[in-house]
């Protein structure tokens, strides 16, 4: 299938000009720590070396729900039709994406991407692929043609909207599975890794979900070709927000990735098209076990772009949360870059020009 | 001297009426991670079991600038001079902390805690003990009645600023040095343990400031009184931050604890007043070394209240800019426990609550 069009930051002078601001601010040298190198990735995904807090304007969170055959198999603390009670509850403005998307003025786009449930009263958008994932267990997920139709919706609702800040956030009983099918069949990490507790499985809970991945793996050994990943141990919500990210990194938006599902998304797009991952910006490390595994994957080895991700709060709810709450570092990155003076403009000496 | 009255946060009642509602909210049991105590710890030192994002408007904070004898000896990379230069920066909004201030709505209130240089012509508040501290290395940094002097005019600040929402920071060449030496003189750590890089040295300065240092504690080794250890190696800024926390701590605010040097006076104000301990909430591990063995000190041990700090960010800048960057969490926090659909009234069956 067409993929959007990707230019990898790849801008040497433009990177050198936002360094040598970043330096040249009334601070220790360094003493932004993380902030620091996110402002130069801001710069480089906006091309543009100042003014960047106005370019973030009109930010927009989607939330993508789907649910997954393999919730049939017993991996999940939920029953399966959680997934649309909280699209419900989404819609109508009680869950925790509600709250953050209204604290920081986002945008919030639903996206029925694959529920089990008839929601098409909703005001929500609709682009189900099919109510649920078939059971990775029995055989792929989904085909190949359900999976370039959810990776195209995600491009489109892309597409349709404005600004250059793009949250993605999920929904679906199950996803941590093939999140973690995802990662380990993309990254080589063991199934037995991958796998964690998602909404709060006990030991012996984990242990059958561990065994029941690690037959899917078995069932399916030996894929690697990316969109075939994707269609067998992937989910509708997890294509939509691949497709979502290449599209916005096409756009040179900004993407915030949420945790585990959104990780897993990304590397999805990054299999896909690897210049995604300048676009990226890691908000969190979940507390599900294989996101740490993920992010070393996911995780720049640069040294221009961010080495780690934003917070790391024991954080394990998704629909976005873990992005929307990093977000005012994001704008802070930005508005400190932007607003402050630099020792030559505040007339300080000093030490550290010298060592600059 | 008479110090404020404050009180624990003794009411079991209150905190298991907060944890009930935190835990049957529309989201896994857990889900939010260290955001569910904070919103816990929200709610006790508020008193209220609801609203708590309202009862925290007008949040202030308070910058405490002062100089250091010690600075003279060669602890820092910058000179003395810095610390007058960057109030000015601070008074003509050129600073981190003011964009930070605008970003996020907080009232900035500057403080001439006792900074080397004649500062009257700036429009800031002016408590100057005296031009500096006196070396600790040649007797004590100050007078008993200067450090009584001191955190009473940190009192008498934030007795004078509305809200219940206290942020404080800091501006001094050379108070790495000084908080290094009260967390040794109230921790039992060592004193090379204590001791870091601050804005910047390299390893040769290092070792010279932990020579410094190691000098300066075994010219006072033995000493325990707090008000005796802040007085013979404190610094005027962090004295008046610990009178302002606890002064605050009887008001009931909310303190917004800062890095390495606000943590310095979180130390004394807990050793004069230990139920202060309960209003604090830690908002960074800063880069500096020795700030994560001052945390485990800091820290609660109990199950109510946050095990650790909002953020992690290699951040070492001072000015309370660790405070206001993780201000937007505890928002959220509030704002989450408010405004979040519990079980019952999103009508969501299952799993959860059963397990609630």
């Amino acid at each position: 299938m067409d993929l959007p069009a990707v230019a990898p930051l790849a801008d040497q002078a433009l990177a050198a000009r936002l360094r040598h601001r970043v330096d040249h601010l009334t601070k220790p040298l360094g003493a932004l720590g993380q902030l620091e190198a996110l402002a130069v990735q801001l710069g480089l995904i906006l091309e543009q070396d100042h003014g960047l807090a106005d370019a973030l304007h009109t930010p927009q969170m989607v939330v993508f729900a789907a649910d997954h055959g393999l919730a049939a198999e017993g991996v999940s603390a939920y029953p399966q039709a959680v997934t649309a009670q909280m699209v419900m509850n989404m819609a109508s403005g009680g869950a925790a994406i509600n709250v953050l998307a209204r604290q920081h003025g986002f945008a919030l786009t639903l996206v029925d991407a694959g529920v089990a449930a008839d929601l098409s009263a909703l005001p929500i958008r609709h682009h189900k692929v099919a109510p649920g994932t078939a059971s990775a267990l029995q055989g792929p997920a989904m085909t190949r043609a359900q999976a370039e139709q959810a990776l195209r919706a995600g491009m489109d609702v892309v597409r349709a909207l404005p600004g250059r800040v793009l949250a993605l956030g999920e929904m679906g009983i199950g996803n941590t599975s093939s999140a973690a099918l995802l990662l380990a069949a993309l990254c080589g990490v063991e199934v037995a890794d991958a796998c964690g507790r998602g909404t709060g499985l006990d030991d012996a809970q984990l242990t059958h979900k561990r065994e029941v991945l690690q037959r899917v793996a078995q069932r399916h050994a030996g894929l690697t070709e990316p969109l075939d990943v994707l269609a067998t141990v992937g989910g509708f919500e997890i294509a939509m927000m691949a497709g979502a990210l290449l599209q916005g990194a096409s756009e040179r938006r900004v993407l915030l990735v949420d945790g585990f599902i959104a990780g897993a998304a990304a590397l999805v797009a990054r299999a896909l098209c690897p210049a995604v991952s300048g676009y990226l910006v890691f908000c969190h490390r979940s507390h599900e076990s294989g996101h740490r595994l993920m992010l070393q994957h996911l995780l720049q080895r640069d040294a221009v772009l961010p080495s780690a991700p934003l917070l790391d709060l024991d954080l394990r709810l998704g629909e976005g949360s873990g992005a929307l709450l990093a977000w005012p570092l994001v704008l802070s990155a930005a508005r400190l870059f932007d607003g402050m003076a630099s020792f030559e403009s505040a007339q300080i000496s000093t030490a550290i020009n010298a060592a600059v």
